[in-house]
């Protein structure tokens, strides 16, 4: 496969009949006190209440189906486990989830939800991985990971091509990077608008995509320490590639700034998003001079919060 | 003017211009829980956050010019002071707002905001209603009282006409009651439907609508000891004569269901509401037999919260 506007395209006819084509909204308030017009993108009122059900259904999909008739497997402390459940449900598979054992229990209800399995491990990067590989290789199960990957990409890339359907004559978009799927499918789905630029909004505390993009060498390791955690995971191979090549800057904001943006969205909005997804009206906020006067599209990523355990 | 049906269909059209038709909003898995069919009215995605937008603008709309010229004013801790100094503003009036000391500064900030005059005093029901007479005489200002007036109860029942309108073959309502506005409205909204019937819900914290409907005699005063801070008011005296006609039941609930209704309207419906908008929720969840297999319209009454002081 090819990874480019014509493969999102085709991922968004794809998958449409098992996503939910999620509003845009909007606030004058917002609007007023950034000086831009804001539209944001509810992918925190998606399917497993993040955009990661668009990379893993898309992917899920696109495998033959030799390649998974004894299901698909992951590992992950957040929505793309459950995202991947929820795919493999869909079409009738297993679903093996590597989960370490601090992972809070919300994120694996959900999974359990969807009917996925749930292994646990420890949480170490090295103990989910040799994990993953067991479970791998004990059922020959294929292995979708979170975002090094073309149809996850593509997948999530389709969340970007809505809203410039929804939106004309959008001028940036801001798009959280963590690993990077998001921000990478969301520059692809942008080619075909000339007047629009991609800025990708990372936590100072996790500035790995920043730095990798600033040096033009990627950062294979880091040690992220961020209310943000759908961003702590680090940017991936593939990822990197498209974002080097279609992002005009990486954009970076303090934990105070994520966690006075989550306020305003709550707030002002009245919608429970992620702190990830705050890390956007975060940036817009901290770089007016990029964004005064332009039409901003925000893909706000997620809703997945514990509300007995909220950062503020 | 009468309170019925035709009031509210004109009131709805009176008012259009200036509010939101907020969107109905639903959940499967909430559904699921439930065993019933609801439908979210998204009024805390109302002008100023609150239903409490639809009344003010339809009492000062209501109002002669030789009634209004010298600005209107009420006492309010809560929305209905917002509402009302955004109304006053769009006909270019001033608004007198009294205001207790004890207020939270969000409530008084938003009164602010919308060019309303805030006057404060202190926080006893006395204090209140002595400076509120002190200000109409003053100012030569019309009173606008936040529940126990007709206008008001006509205005806020256009969210419910509007909800009928949205959602085709609701068999319930189930609407908070305080001062017993919105339900005094929404009962006679639904007057035109024959299959559906109305239930107030209420804190057991705040029971003075229960204890006066049981009896027949309205509880004139009480202590109310409620996170659902809308619904510490007293039942006004016009509204009990039309819940009373109209209205199939009250229903209590705790404190401990109203939490716990607000969590699942949260990180379900990944939407901010106040505790105020979760009683009903909560209604429905305690007296199941009530609502299995019904189509249940609730309305989500405000979602005005301080992101750093929540019940939970």
């Amino acid at each position: 496969m090819k990874i480019d506007y014509d493969a999102i395209v085709q991922a968004s006819t794809r998958i449409s009949a098992h996503i939910n084509t999620t509003p845009v909204l909007t606030s004058s308030a917002l609007d007023e006190l950034t000086g831009a017009a804001l539209f944001f993108k509810a992918e925190h009122l998606q399917k497993v209440g993040a955009f990661k059900a668009r990379g893993a259904i898309n992917a899920v999909l696109n495998l033959e189906l030799s390649e998974r008739v004894n299901g698909v497997a992951t590992h992950s402390s957040g929505n793309h486990g459950a995202a991947l459940a929820r795919a493999a449900k869909i079409v009738g598979i297993p679903a093996y989830i590597v989960v370490p054992n601090n992972a809070n229990e919300i994120k694996k209800a959900a999974i359990l939800s969807y009917g996925g399995v749930v292994i646990e491990c420890e949480s170490t990067l090295e103990a989910r991985e040799e994990m993953l590989a067991q479970v791998i290789d004990k059922h020959n199960a294929m292995p979708i990971p979170p975002y090094d990957h073309e149809d996850i990409i593509v997948g999530q890339g389709t969340a970007a091509l809505e809203l410039l359907r929804q939106v004309p004559s959008l001028t940036r978009f801001v798009i959280p990077v963590g690993g990077g799927g998001l921000l990478a499918g969301s520059s692809i789905a942008a080619m075909q608008t000339e007047s629009i630029q991609v800025y990708g909004a990372e936590p100072a505390a996790a500035d790995d995509a920043y730095r990798s993009f600033q040096s033009g060498i990627r950062v294979k390791s880091h040690t992220p320490d961020t209310i943000a955690d759908g961003l702590r995971t680090t940017l991936g191979e593939l990822n990197f590639e498209i974002i080097k090549d279609n992002v005009t800057d990486i954009l970076l904001v303090t934990e105070e700034e994520i966690t006075d943006a989550m306020k305003l969205l709550w707030t002002r909005l009245k919608q429970v998003v992620e702190p990830s997804a705050a890390v956007t009206l975060a940036a817009v906020i901290r770089y007016p001079e990029l964004f005064n006067n332009e039409r901003v599209g925000i893909v706000l990523t997620g809703g997945n919060i514990d509300p007995d355990n909220l950062p503020f």
